[in-house]
C-alpha cells in the first residue's frame, strides 16, 4: 500500500493544484519578470478592496498572511516599548503556530489559553480572563474557523466581546479558512471593521488554502485605515513578486475554478465524515478543509502508522492528546486511498 | 521618435529580461505551486551558502533585500527600545533610499551626510562624525557601490572604519551591484565576515540586478551566525515564493547567461561613455548596470523631456541638483534609442 510519493494530508494545501488561469497569467508574465512588480500589486489590491467592500487604504498585502500577523505583532512590541508598556500575546491553545512563534521571536510572553474541554471551542471567559489579569496591553490571535480544530467561532458573544474590549486590547482575527464557512452564525470581522465597531481588529486573509497558492505566497489584512498604516510600517517594501500578484488576480477572476475547488472540498468532507461515522470515530464539525477527528489512541503512533502506509497527516496538537488527529481534504481520489487505510487500521485494531 | 512603449531606464532593471532557464524552472514548478515552498527555500539558502563561501547560518533569506534591510532596522529598533538606548541611522546623501524609509517608518531620526563634493564619494570623516556626535547607537546603511552614482568605495580606508568602529556601531552594506564590479580595490563586506573581522557588519544582496529578478522579490543579507540569528527574529516566517526560489536557484546556475548579462551591460556602459565623452558630458566611473552623468541644466526638465521622447530616465537626487541624471544601461538597442534622443539633445541645444 506504500505509494512512490506519499499522498500529503497534512499542511491543509488545496489538493486540485492552482487554477489553470493562475499558471498561464504566471507563464504570461514572464517576460515582465526582470521588472519590479507595482502595477499588478496595485491592481491586487484594487481587487480585494472590490471584493471586500473597503476602501484601498484598509488593505495590506502579505508575503503570506503570515507577513501580515509579523506586522502586527512588531507594530504592537515597537508601540508598548514607546509607551513603557507590558504586551503579551494570548491564544487559544491549540491553534495556528504562527502568532505565538512571532511574539516569542520578539521575546514577548505568550499565555496559551486551553479550548474548551468537551467541544474544542474557544473559551471566550477565559481568554478575557487572561487579558483583564494583565498589567498591559494584549494581542489576542484567535483563528475563525480554528486551526487544527476546523470549527468556528459563532459571532453572538465573540463579538459583543471583540467590539467592546478595552483600547488597550488588540485582536488579529486570522480567517485563512473563511471561504469554507457555511455555518451561518459565523461572521466575518471584515463586517465590524466596515462597520467601525472597533479600531483594535486586523483581520487576516491568505491565498494559500481556496485559491492553491500556498507556494506563492500573497496574503493580505484588512482593518481602518489608521491601523494598516501603522502595521504598513512594518511591512517589507515592494512585498508581493510577480508571479503571486498575478495568480492571485487571476484565480480571484476564477470563479468556476473557485467553485469546483469549494464542490471538491465539500465532496472530500463528506466522504470522510461519512467514513469516520461508520467507524464510530468522533469529529468535530469541519467549516474548513480539514477535519479533526478521534483515533483512538496514540497519536504520533497512528501518524507514523499512516506515514509507513503512505499518507502524510497532521501532527500531535499538544495540548489536545486524548486521541485526535487532523486530516487535509485533499481530492476525493486522495480521500479514497485515506479512508481505506483508515478502514484497514480498523481492522487491525489501530482505530 | 515617441514610442508606443516607453524604453524603461530609470529603475536599474536588467533590460535582457530573465535567463531562459529561469523561466522554465519557474513553469516547471506550478504543479507544485500549491504547496508550501520549503525545499526550494532550503535548496537556495544552501546554494548561497556555498556559493559565498559562508555556513548556512549565515544566510537569511528575504522577500527582496529590502526584507533584509528592514529586519536589520527593526531588530536594532527593538534592541535599542529595550536597551533604554537612541537609535539613529545614518546614510550618505544621496543614496538608495530604503534604509531611510525603513529609519522614517519607524520614527528613527536619521542624519544624511552629503557626498563629497568633487567627485560625490562618500565622506567618511564625516559618517564617523555622524556617529561620534550622536549619544546612542548608530546604523549606518553604506551602499558600495553607491546607488545613484554607481561608484565604489575603495575598502582601504572602509574597510580599516567598518572593523574598527565601535560596538555599538553597525553597518548595512548593501551590495545590490556588486556582479558588476571590476575595480580590484572594492572588497565585499562579505569577506570582512568570513575573517571574523566585525560582528557588526549586514551585507545584503539580492537578484533584481543582474539576475533579472526584480519581480520575483529574492535578496538575502549574509552576515555572523548570532548576527542572523536576531535578525531572522523579525523576518517573515516562509518568506520566499516558490517561483523566486527556483528561479534564483536556476540563474545561478546559468553562467552562460550571467556572462552575457555583464557583457551586454558593459557593452552598453562602453556605448553610454563613449557618447557621453564625445558631447564633453562628465561622468561617474560605473561599477554597476547605471551610469550617473552631467546632462548640464535643469534636472526635471531634462526628465520630462526625455520621457517625451520615449525614454524613461532616473529621477532627480536631491541634494545633487546641478545637472546629474542617472540612466540604466538596458540592452545595446536600447541604449542606442538613448544616444539617439540625446545627441538630438545636443543638436537643440538642451543638453
Amino acid at each position: 500500500m506504500q505509494n512512490a510519493s506519499p499522498i500529503e494530508l497534512n499542511a491543509n494545501e488545496n489538493s486540485l493544484g492552482m487554477s489553470e488561469a493562475a499558471k498561464q497569467a504566471i507563464v504570461d508574465s514572464l517576460d515582465v519578470a526582470f521588472r519590479y512588480p507595482d502595477g499588478p500589486r496595485a491592481a491586487l489590491i484594487s481587487k480585494i478592496a472590490q471584493d471586500n467592500g473597503v476602501s484601498e487604504n484598509q488593505v495590506s498585502l502579505g508575503n503570506g498572511s503570515s507577513e501580515n500577523i509579523r506586522t502586527v505583532v512588531q507594530m504592537l512590541l515597537d508601540k508598548s516599548l514607546i509607551a513603557g508598556q507590558a504586551l503579551q500575546v494570548v491564544v487559544p491553545d491549540p491553534t495556528f503556530a504562527y502568532g505565538e512563534m512571532y511574539a516569542t521571536f520578539s521575546g514577548l510572553p505568550v499565555v496559551k489559553v486551553p479550548l474548551t474541554a468537551e467541544n474544542y471551542d474557544l473559551d471566550l471567559p477565559a481568554l478575557q480572563q487572561a487579558a483583564a489579569d494583565f498589567e498591559g496591553m494584549t494581542l489576542f490571535y484567535l483563528c475563525n474557523p480554528n486551526n487544527p480544530t476546523g470549527t468556528i467561532t459563532a459571532a453572538d458573544a465573540f463579538k459583543a466581546w471583540v467590539i467592546n474590549a478595552p483600547e488597550h486590547h488588540y485582536f488579529i482575527l486570522d480567517e485563512a479558512y473563511s471561504e469554507y464557512v457555511t455555518d451561518p452564525s459565523f461572521e466575518s470581522g471584515i463586517e465590524w471593521i466596515k462597520q467601525d465597531l472597533s479600531r483594535n481588529i486586523v483581520v487576516v486573509r491568505t491565498f494559500s488554502k481556496l485559491c492553491a497558492l500556498a507556494g506563492m505566497r500573497v496574503g493580505y489584512a484588512i482593518a481602518n485605515p489608521e491601523m494598516i498604516a501603522q502595521i504598513e510600517s512594518f511591512a517589507s517594501m515592494d512585498n508581493t513578486n510577480l508571479s503571486g500578484a498575478v495568480a492571485a488576480l487571476a484565480t480571484l477572476n476564477d470563479t468556476a475554478y473557485l467553485d469546483l475547488s469549494l464542490r471538491t472540498t465539500n465532496k472530500s468532507r463528506q466522504m470522510v465524515e461519512s467514513v469516520l461515522e461508520e467507524l464510530g470515530l468522533r469529529y468535530l464539525p469541519s467549516q474548513t478543509n480539514f477535519i479533526f477527528h478521534e483515533i483512538k489512541g496514540d497519536v504520533q503512533t497512528y501518524i507514523d502508522r499512516m506515514r509507513e502506509h503512505g499518507v502524510l497527516v497532521g501532527r500531535v496538537f499538544p495540548p489536545v492528546t486524548n486521541g485526535f488527529n487532523r486530516v487535509t481534504l485533499g481530492t476525493p481520489e486522495e480521500m479514497a486511498i485515506f479512508i481505506k487505510v483508515l478502514r484497514s487500521f480498523r481492522e487491525k485494531g489501530w482505530v
